[in-house]
């Protein structure tokens, strides 16, 4: 139930952020809510499809509702509302923190090993906002230099959920525990620039 | 059967826009026939791995042949021809219109939401052009401001299908109108330069 | 138990690939274990969901142990040293002809037909470079016009290998085989700049 619920919130944030990066790029309304709904399924998709379970809004169909609407509310609100610089970012924070629980526990509740339920949880996090970018035809975030503690972050609160889960198993306020982890740790790069080390060579 | 005989022109029509994509690109034979192979096969590859059901090249290698064929062909023929100005997004159209209804059709047949179906047929539809556009390092085709209603004519298509195909369930000719539809719709929309409004935001 | 250690094999030499693929792009170094582990197992993955089999680094968690070790290593090994000038290339090869001949192999397994074994040899050896270069903001390399024989290597190396199985079903040797007409290939391009006529058409 926890889980419904919180999937349904993490297309509608996804879903939020895709049709706001359509922002600026002459992208027409249908473009919008396509762009909205890559970014709202595509990481659980791809979960889905690696687990090799029924893909979630195939199943249910009201993701497909619920992403649509959450697309083309943010088309509308962005386009008649000038939101505060960080919007944008805010958002898709909740978005990655919640995506990330989800595939590390639906991951961990087919028997899988930790490392696995890591990798997929992080994979499913990030992968939509990197479909979103790939399509709009810019760097992946996850790559760009100013990122900000961005997988690292969804990393981070994947391995804490896995660590309560094994004290306490199918506790809901585990995926709580988890996104409150990988929410502050992102929201704590962003506010003070927090970064890992870069890749500088020789030349 | 009809299924069948669609299924293959779709992936000519398609395998003939990628290889006519690389046009003025520099890529050698063996990259015009994965260009135009991946257009081909893309998007109903990913409608089969989403629907959970054997991919239709694996299962019967014929598509494999046609594909590659096509894109041959397509590759001498723009080598020593000069094709008229709109002849790829005419193809490119037709490809459309049958891939869309085929992804359609085949969803429903799976017994699935009218939602999913639609979102599973314009998916499949558009998704082989935008791997091409990726693959050759451009902005994705549905996402350029010029696209004059492309994924929103596979949608509209979709929809007729799935009306045509609740009054009188299972007939062939059903395919053909919905494709039609999509036809239609882009080549008018291609014409008179058509086109949904734009997302703009307040600067 | 050749198939256990190439696999292993092959996805180091791919992950430190990724991992030198990021030299000069001033990514950190999640990016960099990201980049390593999608070059890593991108190709057998995208293998498995295709055939519909069980992801293989999904069922046997020691894959991304591996792979992340290889990434890191590459990393510090990059840091510190200046590798001559064809490392990447070098490698690269050797991460292709080990995967074309896993992918083409796993796909024989299960008895497909000669046509879909190729195809899914030569897509898999590609597509972990492929995704590689679309993350990190490239052009693909396999359809760079400098790029020697690229695709085409894995597919003289794939077709050999289905020829001696023919002759010598099972055999270990026979992986061993393909993968040296991969590898011989792709390095007397890269040595000699051989290529296909590239695709030019009339202005």
């Amino acid at each position: 139930m926890t889980r419904y619920l919180l999937e349904h919130f993490a297309v509608m944030f996804s879903a939020a952020t895709g049709a706001l990066a359509a922002r600026g790029k002459s992208v027409d309304l249908f473009g919008v809510v396509v762009l909205g709904m890559v970014t709202a399924v595509g990481g659980g998709t791809l979960r889905d499809v690696l687990l090799d379970v029924p893909v979630f809004w195939i199943r249910d169909s009201s993701y497909i509702v619920w992403g649509v609407t959450a697309s083309l509310l943010s088309f509308v609100v962005a386009r008649y509302t000038l939101p505060p610089r960080n919007t944008l970012a805010v958002i898709d924070a909740f978005g990655l923190a919640l995506v990330t629980m989800l595939g590390t526990a639906k991951t961990l509740q087919h028997g899988h090993a930790a490392a696995v339920c890591v990798v997929l949880g992080v994979t499913s996090g990030v992968a939509g906002g990197i479909l979103r970018d790939v399509l709009s035809g810019e760097i992946p975030l996850v790559f760009r230099t100013n990122i900000y503690l961005y997988a690292t972050a969804a990393m981070c609160g994947s391995l804490v959920f896995l660590g309560v889960s094994h004290l306490q198993p199918g506790q809901p306020a585990n995926l709580l525990i988890g996104a409150g982890v990988v929410l502050a740790l992102r929201l704590a790069a962003l506010k003070w620039r927090l970064h890992l080390p870069e890749f500088r060579t020789p030349e």
